[in-house]
């Protein structure tokens, strides 16, 4: 017989919302308590939450959450590990997590509880991040050592007969700089067409220049032909590109874990 | 008439899951759906979450969290300001958001639902960061720059008769720093207590000594009575420290936002 995933209890008394959570823990169901709440946090810190609506939310791990109804930032959270426990106290929901290295207590008390939600979930999808060839120009533009320590972006798309220029800038040895960027493994055609700017950059430029092919892998045969033109190959990750821009993105969100 | 804090509907299929949480939008209301669902996300960069059992959170603001039933962490998220839409197609309930200034999006698409909750949440309690004494002096030796610029932490609780000595260590000019700190506005005995300090180290150390009270606030008489001392006042603010803190602590964890 199979048990429901999920099991709920709407506007429950606090001694009905206790024993549920209790038993939530017991089984390791993954918790969503609604209700009117503080919090109170001690650890290298300490914190205090005033009374408000919110959702605690207390994982199949351990981990715990306390999000407020706005903003994406939970304002009170737990890394997995910690030990629970609920009761019912002088007509009070209490429920206190507690965990070692570091020694950090929650204590969330709620006075009204509007939802207790008990879930069953598994969970082993992948998580995959991507980016496009696109992104992996702004991700360079935006943390240049991901080509190469030193490396100083110019422009990009830059018009060179016979078309644009991924990105050209100068090493940390002032010499110039021409990328050809490739989301897939790179083959001859990109090799060559590398090659045709440098040429044309050469009629007009009077100085020292690299032409650098960035891509995931290469292959044999054009990493050959590449030493023949003069020209180098990078390891570019799409994904390491992907981190990177989402990471200029939410720099100001790296706040978040400070409180 | 007072409308109820929550509704809840228990395996509902995908079509008054859809329904409900149109509604649940057009009222602005926090949105809970626990079920198997997969994620694709495209905006800076792309990601794709395979099927699985998690909680799409959407939040009255339009912020977006989905969990997995372990870690502390969402998988996806996107910030406050997105614009959803819930249609079932084909025996899927499909929720889009989309959000402008980064142009992102994504799409949640659950082919089971467990549950959908929508609350009415009203949050306006204060959230307050605190340290301990103890923690003003951890957060110092972690973070010196809160004292001052170029400050070198040596030692701490160092005994010196008649007491402890909170941190000693080096200005950026070589010059022995002797520092007391107090947790709320710094009284008279504070600097009493630094200058004996000071004039014991003195019999043993035959070098140039500077003596620092740092604290929240300083009284007015003190102020004076440290020039009389030959003593700096240095403000210490708690919360700042507690902040440095937390920071440190999850250092780790500043990778949450790159996913």
């Amino acid at each position: 017989m199979r048990e429901d995933k999920s099991t709920v209890l709407l506007n429950p008394t606090v001694s009905e919302a206790a024993s549920a959570i209790q038993k939530a823990f017991a089984k390791r169901r993954t918790l969503i308590v609604a209700g009117n709440c503080k919090v109170r946090y001690a650890g290298r810190a300490n914190s205090t939450l005033e009374s408000g609506e919110r959702i605690l939310f207390i994982k199949q791990d351990g981990a715990l959450l306390v999000h407020r109804p706005v903003g994406y930032e939970p304002v009170n959270w737990q890394p997995s590990g910690s030990i629970f426990h609920a009761e019912s106290k002088q007509g009070r929901l209490e429920i206190h997590g507690v965990r070692e290295k570091p020694r950090e207590s929650v204590k969330v008390t709620f006075d009204k509880v509007f939802m207790v939600s008990a879930l069953s979930l598994e969970d082993s999808g992948e998580f995959y991040l991507h980016a496009s060839e696109e992104e992996m120009h702004k991700a360079v533009l935006l943390k240049p050592s991901l080509l190469e320590e030193g490396f100083k972006p110019i422009s990009y798309e830059k018009r060179v007969e016979p078309g644009f220029v991924d990105i050209y800038g100068e090493d940390k040895n002032g010499r110039l700089v021409v990328v050809e960027i490739k989301r897939k493994t790179a083959g001859k055609e990109a090799a060559l067409q590398l090659s045709k700017y440098i040429e044309a950059i050469r009629t007009k430029v009077n100085r020292e220049i690299r032409g650098i092919l960035a891509a995931p892998d290469v292959g044999k045969d054009v990493q050959r032909l590449l030493a023949t033109l003069g020209l180098e190959f990078r390891a570019l990750d799409p994904k390491k590109c992907a981190e990177a821009l989402r990471k200029t993105e939410t720099k100001k969100l790296e706040t978040f874990f400070t409180e």
